[in-house]
């Protein structure tokens, strides 16, 4: 069911904020707050780290696939939290280095931890856990 | 000028976004999504590093007033920048630990240069710049 | 080649350091400190907006494949900016949510623009775009 | 007590690692190193909410004095938790705005407390509460 609700603001801060939407390419206002409220309500829903709630992250690793037999290392990391990972994509950058991206869902301690294991593995050049959203209620 | 705007949203969206401000001690939704907007402002202003705007930032930092006759380098650190610097204040938090907090008017890239040269500066424990406003049109 | 250099710090703060490392499953302090010094470079790379080298970033969006026609409307999107994208994974979360990953190629500019026009579309619930890397000279 | 640590890291990378702290102003790569680690640690502290241990805040708000009854609401607020506040800076940015900073101390609860009080207070356009650190032990 759709509400709607009133907002109150000065003309100033009012021409302000079309033009900072205008730029990002939104199309209405009600999009654009939207957008706001969501990502506090993410963000919220990540800081409890002990919810036992279902969370979907996404795991980012740039590696050297050649450094440090690194490749069956972070295959068998994978294996072992399995049931977390939704799914894996490969990229071949160049001649070494790759870029893979694991999708993940499970309770934020879980996914935490997989992002840890990832990021600590020597060789990883770059690794990044991001909170997303079941999209639930949102 | 006070405007007022509609904004729709889901039913379940609004429900969450009500407990979320209301844990935040919000009275009013409006309040709530102008603080959002302001929020984004900021950002988009102090991401402009060229802007010859004036800008308003706080810089805080902690240090041990013994080490590295610090308390000397920092002083003559703050008298080149005189003019950036509109008041500091300073706490002995315990017999070697400071908190000194600077707040800061000027162009971005002169504000964010001081800054730099503070948060390099041998045994300084903490060195932040945060971005704040001249409160100017928001 | 590998180099080797020194770096000197109190016993207070190297045990606390390593305390902090175990913890987040680092075998060694160098991957640590190496880790560091990447993610600093990346972020300075990625504030570099006007820069013409190539960037590597991930697009994550989150949304409602029955509302407002968004399958379709993404899918015209990503069409239009198919150079860039590498690859696209995409999960049926429920019945209604999608999640959907870009693994994206460019410049900077060209990047974040098709990251703000998937976001700020109507009815995507989340959408983020992660800077990440080539991995070169990292 | 000074300890000495090895790091080992690829020249290519150490060559970025130089000209990034150059370019912040650093004199050497220790200092670097060790503000990296101290960063790391003070987002660790503040990241366990119910700590008891005795942490240090600066707030920060940016409000027109005019408005709503403001400097009486704040007044008060800072009284009730004047137990909290080590001192406050107050600044006349212009006819109507006014920037104050609070350096704070006491738990990381009581601090978040009193953060979001003063952010959600009806006319405050900037508030934001700044984690810092006792400097014990970094």
């Amino acid at each position: 069911m759709l509400n709607r609700i009133g907002i109150s603001l000065d003309e100033e801060l009012l021409k302000q904020f079309d033009a900072l939407i205008a730029q990002r390419g939104y199309s209405n206002r009600s999009e654009a707050v939207r957008d706001m409220i969501r990502e506090e309500l993410i963000k919220k829903e990540w800081s409890d780290t002990d919810s036992e709630k279902t969370q979907v992250g996404v795991a980012i690793m740039v590696y050297d696939h050649d450094a440090h037999d690194l490749s069956h290392k972070l295959t068998h990391l994978q294996h072992d939290s399995h049931d977390l990972i939704i799914s894996t994509t490969h990229v071949h950058m160049d001649e070494s280095n790759c870029l893979e991206v694991l999708l993940l869902r499970g309770k934020a301690k879980e996914i935490a931890s997989l992002g840890n294991a990832i990021t600590s593995t020597n060789g990883v050049k770059m690794g990044k856990l991001v909170p997303a959203t079941t999209g639930e209620r949102l």
